[in-house]
């Protein structure tokens, strides 16, 4: 038995697992990706792109992308950091706000990767039940306890629902610490807390180009936050986190925002008809206000009809976790992909 | 005066500061990137790039591009790791290996990145002091105390001379953690250290495409180690740490050898050159195995001489820290902007 170079508690984990990535014909509904391409910009701006630049380093600091980021969302640049996809910002979040033995807080059941970022940098876990309904419950703040960081995603993976602003503006008020609203699938809600970066000097808001934008193969995130907050991050991330091909992508997708919001909106529109169809089926769907929708099946246990589904080429996601085990997140496709997911469902559901 | 919500000890430190990016009309000696493009495969795979499949995840494995790695550099695939460039990988070993309080140790002068990564994750710094020909000291083991890991860059930066690979192979044997061979540079090198990885369990070997596969806009790196070892760093790692396109890219590079030989081959006939002819005008420099070229000006103190080279549009490297604070790093360019370079050196090195 060879010994185990790895700290103590990186060998005690199995780290996160994505979602799988299969190959072949199937319809993919299990990593919440759009199911359209990304503006055309994009195609034009990746023709355009000049390869032999690449023998150069890109810009450490993303300028292009970020004064364009300044113009589209309304903050200074220097409250924007980019990421390399929004988990890379999440990372620079846990070590810079959290040393090891610190707390993190963030809600349950919510995204997977934020038990295990907290895993990653020996930090302790302060987990606060959402209530049956999947709200932040009354005493946040104690369940938070002496917490450094509180990241809570709204819109909430993978549970769809959002919390109400006022009670995230409360908590960013009486929070001692820094709060760090993950909006990874805002732009398919009603609503957003961008504006709580100006109000407060401990909040984060970070926001990827994985879901409304279409560039999940990418890999680009941006955090906005009180140019004290984004000065700190900044020592943390690597100099050069963001490739040049991402950087240039990215100005070109963010230019295009008609075209972003012509493609929410048909999605948004799929979610609504599709989330209607599985209940007239006997389906409980939660409300949603992202591109999936977190289902309970009407009759089959939840990873029972995962399997099904799987085994006719239908890919959803199934959580062994607490509290949802008895779903399936099902990722909004295309409507001719809903249609078809819709029939296996009939089918199989039963 | 707003509260710092940053850890203690990101709050003390300045970060690390990468070589300027400027723009203009200027000759770009300052950050060792290559001066030939990339190979022209990469070229014909980013014209057949499929801007459209961005919406999707990347393989969160890279399994192509490793498996390319795998049979380039005649290790199995589960040994090689990549890294969202090489500075990624540098960040997994630290937070893999080395706990907050631990030890981690590197020889001084190197690549002032390791302190930077020491102090980010909270580790204790040993710090070897390299002997007056910048060679390796005798006493290694005594210096690096009881460091978990071991980092050093072979060949060297930016001192660019070699250590002897029977020292490093004893080092393997001897050290009681894990020895990390950062060999951002060994393609210019006379040896490498990839046949250690096959030996010693407790070793790992770095490169990157930054260098002498012209592709440091990418964002590319590849760590090699003992399949143990690798798959306790695969945890630490984002899934998706690296994008579609620096995948594509990165296979299309990997594939073409005989374009890496030559480009290597025309850059150390130009140091070679640039050496002797520094030389004559009465500096010294030091033997390289890598892109650039450390050199102590024949007449004028460094930093003085590097602002008047700035001053004319060429940008190389002075770093203020011991031992090398009179000297010039200076990355090698094409041979007509070498010449450029001798010319001026000639006029201004008075």
């Amino acid at each position: 038995m060879n010994k185990n170079y790895a700290r103590a508690d990186i060998q005690a984990i199995a780290g996160y697992v994505p979602g799988e990535q299969l190959s072949g014909t199937v319809i993919k509904l299990n990593t919440n990706e759009n199911p359209y391409p990304p503006s055309p910009r994009v195609g034009e701006a990746a023709r355009a792109f000049d390869w032999e630049s690449l023998r150069l380093y890109p810009d450490p600091t993303a300028l292009p992308l970020r004064e364009c980021a300044s113009r589209i969302y309304g903050l200074p640049r220097e409250c924007i950091l980019c990421g390399n996809g929004s988990d890379d910002l999440l990372t620079i979040a846990l070590r810079t706000f959290v040393a090891a033995g610190e707390g993190f807080a963030y809600p349950e059941p919510s995204y997977s990767l934020y038990p295990v970022l907290a895993q990653l940098q020996g930090a302790r876990r302060h987990p606060i039940a959402l209530d049956g309904d999947f709200q932040l419950p009354d005493d946040v703040l104690r369940q938070a306890g002496e917490a450094r960081l509180l990241m809570l995603a709204r819109p909430n993976a993978p549970t769809g629902n959002s919390f109400p602003k006022e009670a995230i503006r409360r908590l960013c008020r009486e929070f001692p610490g820094v709060v760090w609203i993950d909006e990874a699938y805002a732009d398919f809600a009603e609503d957003n807390c961008l504006d709580l970066v100006g109000e407060f000097p401990n909040v984060v808001v970070s926001r990827t180009f994985s879901k409304s934008y279409s560039l999940a193969g990418l890999r680009l995130g941006l955090a906005f936050g009180d140019a004290a907050l984004i000065a700190e991050m900044n020592k943390l991330k690597d100099s050069y986190n963001t490739d040049r091909f991402a950087q240039a992508m990215g100005v070109a997708a963010l230019e295009d925002q008609e075209y972003l919001e012509r493609s929410v909106a048909r999605v948004k529109e799929t979610r609504r008809r599709t989330a209607q169809a599985l209940e007239r089926q006997g389906a409980t769907v939660l409300p949603s206000q992202t591109n999936f929708l977190l289902v309970h099946p009407a009759r089959r246990p939840a990873r029972d009809l995962f399997l099904a589904l799987r085994q006719e080429g239908f890919l959803v996601r199934h959580f062994s976790l607490p509290r949802v085990e008895e779903f399936l997140r099902v990722s909004i496709g295309t409507e001719e992909q809903m249609e078809l997911f819709l029939e296996a469902m009939g089918r199989l559901d039963r």
